[in-house]
Order: C-alpha cells, then sequence, then structure tokens
C-alpha cells in the first residue's frame, strides 16, 4: 500500500489541513469527556455491553495506529507489541483478540500508559499531516476513524454513566444546575404524512456509513406521527397503571424478559422511600416530568406505544417525516455546549439529538447494500441480525454525528444508551 | 358468549357438515402421524424448542375443548381439571401453566390418557356438531383451530425427527426406497422480476392468518431469482471449500455460533468415516446430492448466499416471485402422499412444499396489521421480534395448508425443521 | 481370563446353587418394583441425579453381562452392539459411554427391550450356573452385581418417588392402607456412650464394600446419642419456629442454598391452603407427625442439629452406638414385606431400615483403604470427595443389604432419598 | 457494652501498649504489601474468590472500626456511612452487604478514598490506646482483628498474583535476583510415626482459632512421611508422564474438573513455544526444578500422590508429624524477610512456612468445637463442609501466624493460593 503514497512536506494540502483539524478536535474532545473521571472509573466493566473507559481511549488509538500509521506512514514504530491484541474490538481480519467478556479483568495497561499512547499516536499522526498527502484512500480511514472515535465517545458517556449508576454511593461526573421551570406547555399534537414513494438513504457528498447508502424507493401508507418524545410523566401513567404487570402490552419475549428480570422502571430509576428517583451524571435527583423518558429499551418503548393505542414509526416512516418536520440539528439542541449530557425538555418538535428513537424495524441492509473491502467491511454488515433500528441521535452524540439517514442499531433488550420513545399511528 | 349460539338438531346445516368433514380428516391425520411410534417416543423433549409428540396431541385437543366446546357448547363437562393447566402452550389469558421446558418431565398423562382425551374431545365435537349451529364467531375458532393442528402435526415431524436423530440407535419412522436415479439435469437458471410497486397479503376469502392480512403495497427494486433450492451437493462445496472457517461469510452473532457450537454441518448430519450421512425418518443414509440442503439456520443460509456471491430474498420479493412463478402447490409435489417427509429432487421451478425457504426479512407487522380481541391475538403478534421470516412450506406441511403468502417464522439459530436455500442477486 | 474357568455341567457346586438363588431372587425383586409403573414412568429424568428406571433395569443387566458373561462365559453373544456404551454409569475403564445428564434423552431402547435384554441375560446365566464353575474371582463379581443391582433397586424407589413427585397429578405408586393409630408415646431418651479405643469398619466373613474394610481404631470422647429419628412433628417446629429463615442454624453454603432455591420444608412437602402435606408413594397425603422426618439433606439434618441444641453424630460415633444398642435389622421394621417404602413410626431405638442418617463426616479412605483392581476399583473410592456420610439403611433398602458397617454417601445438598436426623451431644 | 470499660489515660497499661505495637506493625504491613502496585490493579476481581485488593485494605479496616471503634469507643464517628455495607465480607449479624461477585465492580470508594478510611481509623486507634484501657473482652476482638488482618495480607498477595498472573503483559511485582545455584542434594527421605494415641488442637497461652480449640484425643496407625515437599521436577514428571490424561489417578470429580477446563499443569504455568514458564510475583521466569510445586489444588495434589504411590496425610498425622519434625518455624524459612513470595527450595524438613499442604481431611469440628458468640462465631465454623484442610504455612504468610494447630481451609478445586503436596504412606 505505501507505494502509493507520497511523502513528503505537504504543507497547504488542503486534505490534510482540513483532517489535520478535525483530528485534533475529535481526540481532545475524548480526552475531555473523561476530565472528571477518577483514575479507577477507568477500569471498570460492570456488563458485557460496557467497555472500560480506558479501553474506548486505547481502542480509538488502535484505530488510527492500525489503518493509518501502520499502513501509510512508513518508519512508524508501533508502541506497544501487545496492544494490537488488546485493543482490536472485533476485527477477524486484524488477527487474535483479548476477548470483550473479559476487558475489565485488565488492570495493565494503566490508564497512564493508555494515555502515553494516545500521546504517542497523536504525536505520530502530527507528524503524518506534515509529510504525508492524504489521498482518497487514506481519506476513507481518515474519516471512518474520527467517526469512529465519536461514536465511541458517545459509548464512554453511556459507560460511565452505568459504572457510576451502579454504585451505591451514586458519584457526580458532571454538576449541574437545575433550571426550575424549563418547560412550557406541553405540546402533544401529530404531523400527518401522506401516501407515496419516497426516497430512503444518504445522498449528499459528505460521510456517511455504508449502511446508509444504497439509496432506493419505499412506499409508505399514509400515518400520523407526534411533534415530540414521550416524557417521563407519560411513563410514569404507563407504570403506574400497572403496565409492566400486563402481558397484552407486551411481546413475547419481552413478557419474559420482565418478568425474569423483575423489571419496574427504566435503568437508572430508583424507587427511594416510596418516591421513583433517577441516576443522572449529575448524580441522583428526582425525576423531572416533562423531560424526554430514556433509558428504555425496545421492550418498553413498544409496550409504551400499544399501552397508549398507538405504534412505533418504521425507520423508513422515521426518515420521511424527520426530513420533512426537522431535517436539521435544532439551534435549541445545546446538549453539547452544556456538556451534561442530559435531554432536553421535550415539548416541540425535535427529532435530531435528544434521543436515540427506537424505530419498529429491525437492522437489515438496504437493497443495494454491499459492505467495504478489508477491515472496514467489518464495521456494519456483520451486524444485521436480531438487532433494531434507532434514529436522531442523543444528547451525547457529537454535533456534527448527526444526520436524518445515520442508522444506528442495538439490541432490544438493551437500555443503557439515552433511547427514546415517539408515537405514531397509520391513518 | 353462550347466549348467542341456539343448540338444537342442525343436520344439513352447510358450515356444520364442512367443519364436521374437516375435523375429522385434521384429527385423523395426527394419529396417522404417530401411528409408528414406540409409546416411548411420545415422552422426549431432547431441547426447549422440541416438545414430547404426547403434548402435541393434548394440546391441540385443549385448544377445541377450551376454545369450542368450553365457549360454545352447553354442558360439556372438561375431561380433566388439570389438562387445562398442562397442555396450554402460551396463553396468558387462559390461565397458569406448566413451563415449556418441563414438557419432558411429565410421564403421566399417559399416551393412553392423552389418546382418550383426544377421544372424549372428538366424541363431544361429534356432539357438537349434531347440536350446535356454526356461526360467524364459532367458524373462526373452528378455522385456527384445525389450522393450528397443522400447524402442530408439523411440528410433530420435526420433533419426531429430532428425538429419533439424536439417539445412537437412528431408529426408522417410515420406511422408504430410494428411486436409484430421481433426478435429470440440475436446472440452474433464474427469473428476473423488475421494478414496481407489488400489493403484498393475503387477499382471497379462505382462511388466512392476521399476520398476512393488511394487505398494502411495496416498491421493490428489480432482482433476479434462482427457480430451485440449492443442493445438498452445492452445500457439501461450501463445506469442503471451508465455508463454516472463514469469518467473511457470517454474520457476527453467526460466527460466534460457528465457533461455540463448533458446527461443520447441517443438523441431522454426521461424519462417519470419513463419509458424510444424514438421519432422515427413514434412517442413517447416504447424502443424496441432488436434494435441496434442509437442516440449515438462517445463519448457514445467509452464509451459504454470501459464499456463493449472492443474498437472500426479502420476504416481499419472494411473494412476488412466488406469485409469478409457481403460485399454486405443484402436483409433483407429492410428500403428503408418500409420507416420508423427506423434500424431493430440486431440479425444477417449485417455490411451494419443499422446505421453508429462509428470508432476509425480519418478522414484523405489516402496517395496518392488527392482533385479534383475546386469546386468539396472542397466535401470532406476540412473537414479532428476534425471528426471521420463512416462506413456501416443506414436506412435512399438509397441503391444504400452503400458500403463498403464509408468514413462518423462526428464531435464526434453529434448524430442526426442514429448512431451504434460495439464493437471488439486486439487477 | 477364560482360561481358568472350566466349563462343563456344574450341578451340585455350592456356590452355584447359592449364586443362581440369589441372583434369581434380585433379579425378580427389580422385575416387582416396577410392576406398577406406566411405560411412560421409565422414561422421565426430571434432574441430572434422578434416572430414568429404564436405565436402572438396563444397566444393572450390562454389570452382569460385561463383568460375568463377556469375562468368563465362553461364546457368549452380546444382546445389542449400542448398549455397552448406553449402559455403561461412569466405569472409564469399560470405554466410552452415553453421558448421565441426557439419559432422559432416550426414547429407545424401549421398555420392552430393556426388559428383552433382561430376560436374555438372565437366560444366558442360567446357562452359566449350569456350566461354568464358579470360583472365587467370579464370586467377587457376582457378590458386586448382586449388591449393585439392591443399590440400584433403592435408587429406583427414589427415582420413581421423584418423577411421580414432581408431577402436578400426584400419581399413586403403591396403595396403602394408613393405620389411624400407629404410635404409642414418643420416647425421647438417649444412650451415654463412653470414651474409649472402638473398632470400625467390617469384621465378617460375608460380603462388604471396600470402603467398609481397613479395619482400624478410632479414639471416641463419651457422647450421648438419642434413641430415635427426629419426627415431623418435631421438624414442623423447627420449620414454624423461622428455622428456615434464621442464618444462625446454617453453614454459610447452606445459608446461600436456602435461600437461592427459597426452601421453606423438606422435599416432597407442599403447602396447600394453609397445610402442609406430603407426597408418598401412596399419594399426597397429611403428614404424619410422630413419623420420622425425611428427604431432608445434610444442610438441613445439621440445621435442626443446631437448633435443637444438639449435634450429628461422626459416623464413628454412630456406628460405636449401632453396634452396641442394635446391630441387628429389627423385627418391626417390615418395610420390605409392606413394600410401600415408607418408614415406620419413630418411637422406638431403630438404627437400622428406616431412614439414612446424616452422619457429620466426610466420605473419606479408612486408613488401611485399597481400591480393588480393574473397573471394580471405579465403584467407591473415586467419589471420595464432597459428600457425606450417611449410615443405616432406609425402608427402601433390601434387607439383606443393611448393616452397621455400611457407608453410604451423597453430596451434602442432596434429599431426594429417605433421609433422617439422629441427634447426639458430646458429654 | 460501653459501661464495661473505663476510657481514661491509660499510659503504661501493658496490654495497650503491647496492642499499639502490634497494630502499628501489621497496619504498616498492609500498606507496605501494595506499595509497587499501581491504582488499576486495586480494583480488579478476575474471579469470584479474588477480591480487589483495595476491598481487603478496606475491609481488614472495616472489621476494626465494627467491632472495636464502634463498640468500645464513646464518641467515634463512623468514617462513611456507606462503608458498612461496601466492606462487610460476610457477616449475617452486622446487616446487609454488597455482594462478594460483584466486588470488582465498585470504582468508588477510590484506592485514595480507601487509604483516608485507613488513616481515619488508625488515627481514631491511637486514640483510642491513650484513652480506652483493653480489657479482656476487647483483647479477643483485637486479637481477632490483627489476625484477620494478616489472613487477608496473604489473601492480598495471592490475588495480587492471579491478577498480575492473568493480564497477558505479566507484569513484575517484587524484582528478584535469582540465586544460580540454590539447591543442594534433593533429599528424598521419610519419617516413621508410630500407632499411638496422640493429641490433637491448640493449648498453649496465646492466640489460636476457634477451629484450632477442643484438644482431644486421636488414635493414629503407623505411618511414614517424606520429609519435604514434592518439587516442580517431580510435578513435571507426573505431567509428562501423561498423569493429567489417566483417569485412573483422579478421583470422579477431579477427572470431570481436569476435561472440562482442559487442565494441564498447576495454575499460573505455560507452556511457551514448547517450554514450560511460570508466572512469579517476579514475572514470566523458567521453571525451577527442585522449588516446590505450588499452585496445584486438592485433585491434583490426590493425583500426584496416587500416581507416586503413596497418599496424603490426614491432618491429624500431619499435625503429629509437624509437632515432632519441625515444630518451629526454621530460620531458614526466610520468605518474609525477602518479601518476593516464593518459596524455598525443598531439600530439607521444612514443614512451616514454604507451602499450605493439602491434607487429605475434610474440614470438619472437632468433638468440642463450640462456635464463638455474636459476629466472630460467624469467623470459622459456618465454613465447616465442602472444603479440605491445609496445614503448615506459606511464604506469604506472615511469620508469627505460622503453628503446627493451624488449620487453614478451601475448596478442593482451589488452586490460586501458594499450595504443596507432601507425600506419605501407611506401615
Amino acid at each position: 500500500m505505501l507505494s502509493s503514497v507520497r511523502e513528503h512536506k505537504v504543507e497547504g494540502n488542503a486534505l490534510n489541513e482540513l483532517y489535520k483539524k478535525r483530528f485534533n478536535q475529535v481526540r481532545k474532545r475524548s480526552r475531555e469527556l473523561c476530565s472528571t473521571l477518577e483514575t479507577e472509573d477507568f477500569v471498570i466493566q460492570p456488563v458485557i455491553d460496557v467497555s472500560p473507559p480506558k479501553w474506548h481511549l486505547g481502542h480509538t488509538t488502535w484505530f488510527f495506529e492500525s489503518f493509518i500509521l501502520k499502513e501509510f506512514m512508513e518508519g512508524y514504530k508501533e508502541f506497544h507489541p501487545s496492544y494490537n491484541y488488546l485493543f482490536n474490538s472485533y476485527y477477524e481480519s486484524v488477527g487474535e483478540r483479548w476477548q470483550r467478556p473479559n476487558r475489565g479483568l485488565l488492570s495493565r495497561p494503566t490508564v497512564k500508559d493508555v494515555m502515553d499512547y494516545r500521546e504517542h499516536v497523536d504525536h505520530a499522526m502530527s507528524d503524518f499531516f506534515q509529510s504525508v498527502e492524504i489521498n482518497q484512500e487514506i481519506q476513507k480511514f481518515f474519516e471512518i476513524g474520527l467517526q469512529h472515535e465519536q461514536q465511541h465517545q458517545e459509548l464512554l458517556v453511556y459507560d460511565v454513566k452505568h459504572i457510576l449508576g451502579i454504585n451505591p454511593m451514586f458519584p457526580v461526573f458532571r454538576e449541574r444546575e437545575i433550571d426550575p421551570e424549563p418547560y412550557g406547555e406541553l405540546d402533544s399534537s401529530f404531523t400527518e404524512i401522506g401516501e407515496g414513494i419516497y426516497s430512503i438513504g444518504y445522498e449528499g457528498n459528505d460521510f456517511c456509513f455504508d449502511n446508509e447508502k444504497g439509496v432506493h424507493n419505499v412506499f409508505l401508507h399514509p400515518f400520523r406521527v407526534q411533534n415530540r418524545l414521550i416524557t417521563n410523566g407519560e411513563y410514569l401513567e404507563f407504570i403506574e397503571s400497572g403496565g409492566y404487570k400486563d402481558f397484552r402490552f407486551w411481546l413475547s419475549e419481552a413478557w419474559t424478559w420482565v418478568n425474569e428480570q423483575e423489571v419496574k422502571a427504566p435503568f437508572h430509576w430508583h424507587k427511594i422511600e416510596g418516591k421513583w428517583k433517577y441516576f443522572t451524571l449529575s448524580g441522583l435527583l428526582d425525576i423531572q416530568v416533562d423531560e424526554p423518558v430514556t433509558h428504555i429499551n425496545f421492550f418498553e418503548a413498544d409496550a409504551y406505544a400499544r399501552w397508549a393505542g398507538k405504534r412505533l414509526l418504521t425507520e423508513f416512516e422515521w426518515e420521511v417525516a424527520c426530513e420533512k418536520i426537522e431535517p436539521e440539528v435544532s439551534e435549541k439542541a445545546n446538549f453539547s455546549d452544556k456538556n451534561i449530557f442530559h435531554p432536553e425538555a421535550s415539548n416541540r418538535t425535535q427529532f435530531l439529538g435528544d434521543a436515540w428513537e427506537w424505530t419498529n424495524s429491525a437492522y437489515l441492509p438496504y437493497p443495494y447494500y454491499k459492505t467495504d473491502e478489508g477491515a472496514l467491511g467489518e464495521y456494519n454488515g456483520k451486524f444485521m441480525i436480531n438487532q433494531m433500528v434507532l434514529r436522531g441521535g442523543s444528547c451525547a452524540t457529537a454535533k456534527d454525528h448527526i444526520r436524518p439517514t445515520y442508522r444506528n442499531f442495538f439490541h432490544p433488550h438493551l437500555k443503557w444508551h439515552f433511547t427514546g420513545i415517539r408515537i405514531a399511528e397509520s391513518i
């Protein structure tokens, strides 16, 4: 591969300037996200889905080292011979790896070791921007590498919330002042979308993942979609009217899950002396009834919708509705500025940036879907089974990582991320 | 409910005649299916998905007793007070039940008890046909009851094959003469289906399940579909070229499954002294290379298609192709007559009646899907998560139980049923 | 081996006559034990520790076929080539075997097949007694084979009770008339045993197992032992005073067991509409308060003793006390005649034949313990870890299988056998 | 309780001086043991039996806070309201607790928090020594508290070795210079012990645990015991002669364990490029053949002895042999000075201080055993089931924590501690 790359002074090359700037921004945000963590917080893996924060920091670094520095920078010296083994997540094509369930069993490399690793790679990248001209092939890896680190930033927020939230001492990650009167009147209106053939998938010139490609038509029958997410207050009604105890609202596997796990509320909710509270990244607080409910899984979103006499959207309906109603991230969605990682009030028509909205679509390939060659081909396609699509982006998503065509996906029982409910009905 | 039913001599009522005849036919087929079983074969539950044959016989009987005799026949005496508890499968609305994983732990009721139960109910039904006029409401329960028993007949064949197939003595269930030259030349042609809006779902006046209703449009992009199923011979090539050892063909969960279970071939295949054989209901035989491959799960069907450079169909593409190419069950599909439960040779364009074909569609509701009221509402809808749709019907399906719109569904890892692979590609 | 055996008419040989008679008696008892079972009852394995009755019948037959007929009878034809694989229990030296957890997954061989197997072997044994002179070596295998079948007869009773007892229909195995006033006044006296050196282990000329050999001395400090077993009524007091809810009475592993399994009473006890009943082999009955409590495990026996301010005996104390107080099976112990498999009332000094008494001794080798050569060496010694010794024999033990030195052993959590509690204290 | 304690200046009180000194020594050793750990090493719990080092540091501190400061020092302020919940190990009588399997899920309290906790309690204890006169009752808690912390120091060494040993980077905990010729000729002699009545249990005036009390007689038959432990070299012979592949040497549960876990060598042994190495606290090294083998469990010790044609000792035989051959800790046992936590060469008659020797005795009460009142009663007695006794003390045991009567105990499958093998035979 190296033969196709010219190594020399490349100052002034626009792509080099562009990626240097974005690279530094993205990498800096990862560091900043962790600034209030204790060393011990970086090590824990409470459940298999959660990774230790230091693993996220190492893995995102490994991505740049493996796919850019080792491939395209002559003479690059890898930081440590064990790190390819330790920080590979799931790339079968990149060799053996430490298994995911055991990520929390490694005290070494230490947090400092991982920070040194980041520094080493960032430093090498700084040389790279000076010496290697970024061509189209390299650009692809850069783009994925940056998006990838943004995805892990978001996971890192969920994982930190999980790690702190199961601790009986409920530590505070970000201090927060709660606005005593943040919400106006709750708008419960719906928007109608008419029958027709609609185009689905990403069509612009910016980055998108391979799973958004394969632009194609779908035929939609008419439907009506609510202009905001379901609130904590509405979800409390579901709980208090016995929603978790009535099989009629639940899919069969969901009902088994509710009963075996004895589920009574969203994740991070705690009934303390008869009163519901929730753990937030600002500690244990009273539940704010007008905020969008989060930390519910697909089973709960689906059951809520059924209880309400409605249904969830398909991912196609969602994409069409989003494009029509709110195709850009709203100015009001100031999540990433406040940096407290908590969704805003929902009395408005916000599709993008509050919570990932569960759709009733399974994560499957678009008609013309084609996986990338090589390791990047393992990025999305191989997960297209047993998962449900979520759309919209959350308060923990990097702002420039949100778009209407973005297809997020999780198994239906998972609920440690910022998930939300939007209801709809056929007309 | 009883108030709406007239009980008197109803001879001559056409619905009564119709259902009496069909009821007797269906019930008789269940008995006949089991005619060569030993008493001990009726008791075993080798894995959670398989039920003991006597359970199927009791459960289908319970269905008629619970939903017809108890509801619509005044003075009906239930056969045994424990049977509602023991033979309810998953109807939350019908009360507590013996749990599925424990079905193989019950030596009583004995097979004879269950046969007596069948006789008791059949006898009461005989009275019913004489005395209660079948109205539209009752008809609905009859129809479901009969379809339900046909579904269990098919499961019974799979389950018997499982029970006998894991026995190291490989008992014979049905003797069979193998035609030494059954197949002509293998036809590997494809049919093209053009782009367009197609109607999906059942539209006739006969019975269909609720999950086939909600007729609606889909937009299909053009594709090409093979006119037959993949054969054992073709699947052997996949195995021998290392298909089970190359991660690139497998979804991530599939790859974990292959490795954890050390899968090397379809279910019921055994490599004995270097040669592949398979257990059939006629005992352990040499593999016939021109027959359609069966007993593969979704993971394997999908991996095979990928290895072949093709893909599976969606259930919508499948329905459209079937309607176009072979909308009726072929005369050649003489499975149910021979009663040996083995798919025929595949050198022909048969969509209906050889093997259930895995599609790449998740089992989800159609846009206008509506569950039935009451217990029947638990029949289909609550399983719409984490399962994949299969289409077409198999050599174990009752012939009048097969139609192009029929949506079968199983979890993607399951493979004890007669499943097949049909490949396609986008144009 | 065959060279050492003379095959000819051996009528009149005393050992041949003796073993012919005993063989026929023991084999007959196995058949009789099963006489009221339904075919289906022979197939079930509700938990790993329980074997299907037909397995017991096959396995005991296999023992004679493998260790006597195949070894010592020229020209013997084995009944079926698969049966060595299917009916070997745990003899590593006899080759591969079907694994224990899967014994309930085999519908074939059928019960009839197994009965044919028994008949085949019994017939061959009849020839054997006519034609092969039983020497000392053969005698050893005969003796073990007969004792072995008696042990399995006892397990068969426990297993049948387990199989029927978990069935919600609580079937009756043996009809029984309950004596309305069976018990006199309860004798709660103790016997004192003085300090001294005592001899432990079997010293006679009859059969004993290798684990009873290695006669040796133990020094005992003085103690006092109750002359009867603890009754159901006494155990009920323990339950009702909160015994299962107070950690102070329980070993740490016992406490975990109680809480994880939510144990509230002996096995086979059911609280029905506020009243304790128990399943017996004669069906579900009111609990008889003056009978010895059974179906408690070591954890419960130990906790009861602690609650009563006493302790269990060691196996050495037990053997010494038994030899002193009741060295022979009492005439009153008429369990095997009644054939109802239920312990008698306990208001008397019976050590032998009511219930296996948990001792506080781990099952370990005696100082001079030596395992047998070959397969018989796998009979006892390899289980000498993590099990506790029980002494005394139960109402399901064959009468001539009971002696003061007999060492039974089970894991401390098991309770499906007829176990009892005898309390003691140091002086 | 406080009423019985005089609080005033107690300078000059001999018990106060004694315990002040010992307290400070013991507490200091805990800190020193951890001096080379990284913060991350304090957090991990790789398996349920291993606790995070910070948990050991917190728990031992909690012991003094709960049982001395809170009980006997008026006005003592507990450090943190959650710590009683978080640092209680298994004392049911002291209230609810964070469950053992989840100790590795807590990032908070941080290591610094725990160190502050230690300082807080040590400071309060310093006041305590000045102001509260230590009477007999308090003395009991002090003694147990100090022994308890010594036990946890030893566990801490094992746990650190486990945490570092499963890390593919094999970090060094203590640097070590290996003496190139440490061993003289291997002495393989045995000592004979004659038949007789021997006294067992602790009889002196110093501290011992309740499980050593109840001095009593045992009768021993004559035996012969080897004067040293089995070496790595001897154990390698066992491995290389197929010891792990021959069922005849293994107890039944052991054989299952070997096969299910695919065990091939002691814990911490790794075959790298065909050569056996082992992880030590000084990193990955070549195996020293003349050192005593360690990190074998009871199953392996027992199998080795059987392979060698010998047996293990009972704990009674061991105690008698130790008292006769080496009743005091040898001067040569300089383990605690070197602080490298590795057993010495074994060509000498050392019973005390190299490795805990598996005996073939189950951990059960002595005849006159009596548990303490209250929480201390949970210290030993409740573990007397399913565990085997080990005797002798290891290179990680505090020197003044070793004595011939000390009864250590572990489940037979565990092997992360410094365990050894001594063989014997009956005469």
